[in-house]
């Protein structure tokens, strides 16, 4: 197995984008948010992805220097019209806006439509965090869940995110799906010959399925929760409701649904409501008393969300980040496809 | 079994909190809440809970007339100091406030801190909903919930709730506990000597139990999730962030959390996204697409947030609302001691 370090990953995912028709500043961004996803360990929305952006792009899916609308705008919130550029960088603009209403009237809220698919969600409200702001993402997405007691895909697995300040440590940060697990995480399953656990999916025939195999032949994830599965389904459908609705992306079930994401993303100006010292003082102390509280029998140690992810980045900035065979062979030949030289891109 | 019409029990309600000192415009309030949770078919936030505030109003606690406090105030944001009036009167002002700077600036979102317990939150979502807006609403509460992988009482049952208007049907409401189940439902579980289902709750020496009765001695709820019990924690942080942090309300874990609620609130302006009449038309198609899915084997309909407290409501309208003996009897005691002639109240 090839491993690479972050930076000459970043180049790679660059020269591959500039290739494929894309102009620098928009290639090195997206593949920097890529990046990102494999260093905080979520490879399904990592580098991976590279191979799909750059068919998108030779397809006109996704359009390179497209021109970002404002569609309807206030002081504290725009719709945007995304034109199908990069989602990543519609999305940063998308978060840039909501922020800079944020600072002039307390909550910005940016809403956007033809829109690809934005990537981690994590890296948005991180922006919000870095400016001293809580940041909230929410995105629908293609249809692969079903509603709670049923087994037709009408829901994307949209996901939510928020993140928010801290005085010593990095930014606390959340970002979940609302089914009960990404979709990435049962292909991984798959290509490593895993059995899924009870209550993930169901196969075409509406089955309990613990083999993944059965959702790409028409199965479904099921929405999170377990006994209480319909808590899950409340907050896809809110997800559907302020990311496919409210922007006019439409809803994942939809035959209008176009791909990518419908997007709400929302900053929030802390100091308008307490000052922000006080704030990141109390944010520190409320992580380190759920990590400091008693563990359960059985229970190894209590982290908080994003503790995983800042620890995996710990190390492949140290280890480099492994790339799978058979993404690594992908890679390859579109590099010859795009006359790239791939071993002097990584020497 | 007593069983009463939504109004008399309305009238109960008010006369127990008049005649404890609550001038009749925030009693009627109150009371009128507490009745619609148990339409709702919620008793757990229903009229059994005057017997507590009542309690919390001779012990000052809760403080009649109150007067709100604005700390904090931009055009789309307020910090308010609910200086422990009735929750119920403090949060609906809060949710007006917000709508009101919805209206003129998109998003309006309120903070507020010296609150008690506010009851049912779907009820203020609704009103934005009502006014054509969505609706979101947090609140931190009392510990009583592990962090995943814990087992100390750290965070409350920190419940969410979001509400949007449709154009043919009530609005859609979702309201859930981010963890496992609320605590209410526990305590059912407990009077009616039913064990409960896996993964709900602790005992005190942190075993998974089914005994209803290993809550209350000492035992703790999980947060949503199961097999992903990390994703209902991260959410319940999320809730101790917005509520207990931004507003200086304290974290649930704290020892300087002085009860009740800690409140986020916000009402986002649909209209300066997307047309009002587009929305609700597409909301009721969202709702109906789900209804009209295929079912899973064994279930027997699909349903959204809202449907079986709709139901429940036209139910209790038309046949009167049950009280348990056991709440009977101490509202009659405490009738007694407050100089009120029940009889003359329900006949």
């Amino acid at each position: 197995m090839i491993i690479l370090s972050a930076e000459k990953l970043r180049k790679l995912g660059a020269d591959f984008l500039i290739a494929s028709g894309a102009p620098e500043d928009e290639a090195r961004l997206v593949s920097d948010f890529l990046v990102r996803a494999n260093l905080a360990g979520h490879d399904s929305h990592g580098i991976m992805r590279i191979l799909r952006y750059v068919d998108n792009v030779l397809q006109k899916k996704i359009r390179p220097r497209a021109k970002l609308e404002v569609v309807k705008e206030t002081l504290s919130s725009a719709l945007l019209n995304g034109n199908w550029g990069f989602g990543q960088v519609v999305g940063t603009k998308a978060m840039e806006l909501a922020i800079e209403k944020a600072e002039k009237s307390a909550i910005g809220a940016v809403s956007v439509f033809n829109c690809n698919h934005v990537g981690r969600l994590a890296d948005y409200t991180l922006m919000a965090a870095k400016k001293n702001m809580m940041g909230l993402a929410f995105v629908n997405a293609a249809k692969i869940v079903a509603p709670f007691g049923g087994m037709d895909r009408m829901l994307g697995t949209n996901p939510i995110s928020f993140a928010a300040p801290m005085a010593k440590e990095r930014p606390f940060v959340f970002d979940m799906a609302t089914s009960v697990c990404a979709e990435g995480k049962i292909w991984v399953k798959l290509h490593s010959k895993q059995s899924l656990p009870e209550g993930w999916i169901l196969d075409k025939e509406g089955r309990p399925s613990g083999n993944p195999a059965d959702l790409y032949s028409g199965g479904v994830i099921l929405p999170l929760g377990g006994y209480v599965g319909y808590k899950g389904y409340g907050l896809s459908l809110v997800t559907e409701i302020l990311c496919g609705i409210l922007s006019g992306a439409e809803c994942s079930y939809s035959n209008q649904f176009k791909g990518g994401n419908g997007v709400f993303f929302e900053a929030i100006n802390i100091k308008c409501f307490i000052d922000i010292e006080e704030f990141k003082e109390k944010m520190d102390k409320l992580v380190n008393a759920m990590r400091n509280s008693k563990r359960a029998p059985g229970s190894s140690e209590i982290l908080v969300p994003g503790d995983p992810e800042e620890r995996m980045e710990q190390k492949r900035l140290i280890e480099g980040i492994p790339i799978p065979d058979v993404t690594w062979t992908e890679f390859t030949a579109l590099a010859d496809k795009l006359g790239i030289n791939i071993q002097k891109v990584i020497e």
